[in-house]
């Protein structure tokens, strides 16, 4: 297992397989193929069997995977076994939503604390019970609740401050809403969603695709 | 031009370099070299010269790139200078902050319209005077308000229908927010943002890079 090899577009993929395998758990198949489940979701069947074999001898040859063993080995890898407290900085919409969003939970690795600025919400809790914090008690916060990782919701200008915040606070994971390139700490890492570029992707999707006539 | 050939790759890097330019612009910076542009905003300069030649002659050798003509360019290129209307489809938590997510906006291109199933808020609008529609009126609302790309925030169950009924109602470009991966039709493009993958990668990180004794 060369666990240091492994590059973020492989995670990816692998959290894309687990989704896949846990729908087929829920569906009750107990062995898929790698052809099958790269027909069943539109993935590469030869992607998968060169994915999975970085991982040890998963499959039987004839037979495929077993669904519910390949599924918690993916989820060890990720390393999904241990709950990390996540916590979000940005009082905004985007903030409350990611907040009180429901579907982290169902992958159950983290609880949320919600670290607002706006000071009416200070002390008080969001509609699901997630606290609110002042920006302020970060460090605080972060070390009494053993916080690892930060989802940023705050304006483009003020994510570069934000962020370095969070790195002093001892968070090393954050996950980058606003819509700037954020610098990371030897040691640490940034993902970045940024909502508005995967809508330009269509945008163009569209700009170079027009309409067939209908 | 080869517009054909541009992969989503590098439409995801147009729209880094896109704001990048901005972020130039507004400090009232005219010219940047791609050296410049790479060590400011982490990217790579052998990349951007790689990317910008696809669209023709920009920079000037020892000069750089002219800042307010490039970023024009690039979102012309990007489809940007037409409105897209955009319209949310789901009414939780993060539906509502799609719909009044005011990141897209500064932007420029395009206006939401908020579908919900719920049926105590359809006829209303929401907090920043988004209307409310119900998801059966989904092909009507469509046709009459010209949208042309959706943002499904939906259950994973409820997705693959719900994006069923979005390309039938002539919508063709889908942001879909539910962790579940959906089939395309011909024609159509579908992006994915699932955020439990993003934060399964910064897991990943946590898991295999531990903090170093401080």
């Amino acid at each position: 297992m060369k666990k240091e090899k492994i590059s973020e577009f492989t995670t990816h993929r692998l959290s894309i397989y687990l989704r896949c395998l846990t729908t087929l758990e829920e569906e009750g198949v107990e062995t898929v193929s790698s052809k099958t489940l790269a027909e069943r979701f539109s993935l590469n069947s030869a992607q998968i069997r060169k994915d999975l074999a970085c991982f040890g001898q998963f499959g039987v040859r004839g037979l495929g995977y077993p669904v519910s063993e390949l599924r918690r080995r993916i989820s060890d890898i990720l390393g999904l076994g241990t709950m990390h407290r996540v916590c979000v900085v940005g009082g905004g919409n985007l903030g409350m939503a990611l907040a009180e969003y429901g579907g982290f939970l169902q992958h159950g690795f983290f609880r949320c604390r919600h670290l607002r600025q706006l000071p009416r919400k200070i002390g008080r809790r969001s509609r699901n019970g997630v606290p609110i914090y002042a920006l302020a008690s970060l460090a605080e916060v972060a070390g009494s609740e053993g916080i690892e990782m930060a989802m940023v919701a705050v304006p483009a200008k003020a994510a570069a401050a934000v962020c370095e915040a969070v790195f002093d606070a001892g968070i090393r994971a954050v996950l980058n809403f606003a819509p700037v390139r954020l610098q990371a700490r030897p040691g640490t890492k940034i993902h970045s969603t940024d909502l508005s570029i995967s809508l330009e992707g269509l945008s163009y999707f569209l700009a170079n695709n027009p309409q067939a006539g209908s």
